[in-house]
């Protein structure tokens, strides 16, 4: 990577500020007016074989919509493209598919297909994003609203037994808890990790932790975030939790504790991590390589730390089945 | 600290090699020929009240001298400067002093002490140094012989009861006991945080956690390294071990595990922790400062981490008195 090609993330004497803007378009039954979120929208029908999700497994946003796509069995219905782990300032690259090309797509590149729908696109390339094959257009990255839309939407196509990841009926304080989870957990090892100054960091420790010790509490009685069953509140809260030793305690300085030191956490973390679609859909040597590379003004060596051990994931966590 | 000023650690492609060449001089009784170690060297004669040892707390090479210099109640006859924890190209000072300067010696830095000696002095300012107190001439920096004479060419001023820290039965399995400490861990800890590339940095990580594990199994039956008593070889796997989840398991990327996660080394720290000259001279603050802003290359940011949480040194070590 040349020195002019590699991002920067930290904003020096600034506090992190994540860039919300995203292609905002949604994929409906029918292209009909979706029941919630953004509706005054281009509209996509849902339709099988037509779009290819792109989501590299080393980013949390992108690794939310591979675990929903295979807890919901939508496998066979939407495709998926994995960028490799790093990137540099043109972003994520098909780097592990053979030729170096998505092999649907064809192209090196995401920014590829951002580029053909808005050739001035001039906002971050991100995953996930879920590209329309024929076309080859770029058709949103709204990551909350993509998970969001595979379980609405694509209910048709959902395999028998699928779980019920949005419950009616705690749809109120699941929206809350996801709310929190997102401010001070998802986004707050970023705001650790990329804080500008002493204040902002230590700021932003403190609200992480705090965020942590309250998840600690309240999963204590209760298996799951929101009671017996697995809601996208899980996936959401897994993805950092699954990332939190191996990246964020040392390279984003999260460390008052590992999370292997949090004992309820801990155990939920295990327990959903055995659970088919989160463990076998979490690499940490592509999580290590994405963060200890890509961060180069974080980490100007670019090398990989070896640990922590990942065995332990595999250890008993005896929550009740 | 101007760009200029910052002091670089990592070569690029290179494995880390510490230079171990010191100012070799001797302080001795009577300046009588030392019965070890180098003897053709210029020899002091011991004084009380006459010599400075100046160690910053935060280096572990320099807390070694310190914790010595008080298990064996040296505290009236060698005075102590303390340089602060952070330091440029120039290397340490006296900047936690009144003025800026040390109040025996008069200076701001312990390189003034080095230059009034060799004008052209061309390798590293480090501590501990020792300093004439009436010339204001450093006499020796080289740190394992300093520690080494404390305890035989001092004894006339040790305090009553004070621990035999070299016992001569046990002389030889301790040198070689020692010569690992210092090669797999005391340096291997560097080798990590200091190599250039990844290969240098995946050996180094093997090599010290091998060197962990023996610990681990040494220690399991025996409460101190050489038996039932402390000796100079655990001041010098302490001072690492006092260090390693406060900087080498993030900083320096020696994070297979923590060291509250091998429960054998972790119990022994906090007994030694625990045992008054260990914790009492130990400032996480301070060792914390160093390594984070020190080492810019490695933390460009400066951001020092909050955790982790160090009131864990003092729970119940269990350790048979």
């Amino acid at each position: 990577m040349t020195e002019d090609l590699k991002p920067t993330y930290v904003e020096k004497g600034r506090e992190f500020d994540r860039d919300m803007r995203y292609i905002p378009d949604r994929i409906t039954k029918d292209a009909r007016l979706p029941h919630r979120g953004p509706a005054t929208v281009p509209l996509w029908p849902v339709e099988p074989s037509r779009y290819r999700l792109v989501a590299a497994r080393a980013c949390p946003w992108a690794n939310r919509s591979i675990i929903v796509r295979q807890l919901l069995g939508l496998e066979d219905v939407i495709s998926l493209g994995t960028p490799g782990p790093t990137h540099d300032k043109r972003s994520w690259t098909f780097d592990l598919d053979p030729g170096g090309r998505d092999r649907v797509l064809g192209i090196e590149r995401i920014q590829e297909a951002y580029l053909k729908r808005y050739p001035d696109y001039p906002r971050g390339i991100t995953v996930p994003a879920i590209v329309d094959v024929p076309t080859g257009l770029v058709v949103t990255n709204d990551f909350p609203w993509i998970t969001h839309d595979l379980f609405f939407e694509w209910q048709d196509f959902h395999a028998d037994g699928a779980p019920d990841l949005w419950p009616d009926a705690l749809r109120e304080e699941m929206d809350t808890v996801m709310e929190r989870i997102f401010n001070e957990v998802n986004n707050g090892v970023y705001r650790c990790g990329f804080a500008g100054s002493q204040e902002a960091y230590d700021a932003a420790f403190t609200r992480l932790f705090a965020a942590l010790d309250w998840l600690e509490s309240r999963l204590a009685d209760r298996r799951y975030l929101m009671g017996d069953t697995i809601t996208e509140a899980d996936v959401r809260l897994y993805t950092t939790l699954a990332r939190f030793d191996a990246v964020y305690h040392g390279h984003f300085k999260c460390n008052r504790n590992k999370l292997t030191e949090m004992p309820v956490l801990w155990a939920y973390a295990r327990d959903l991590y055995q659970t088919p679609g989160f463990g076998d859909n979490t690499d940490f040597d592509q999580i290590k390589a994405h963060y200890y590379v890509v961060h180069h003004d974080i980490n100007p060596s670019g090398i990989i730390p070896q640990g922590p051990d990942e065995s332990v994931w595999l250890e008993p966590h005896g929550r009740a089945g």
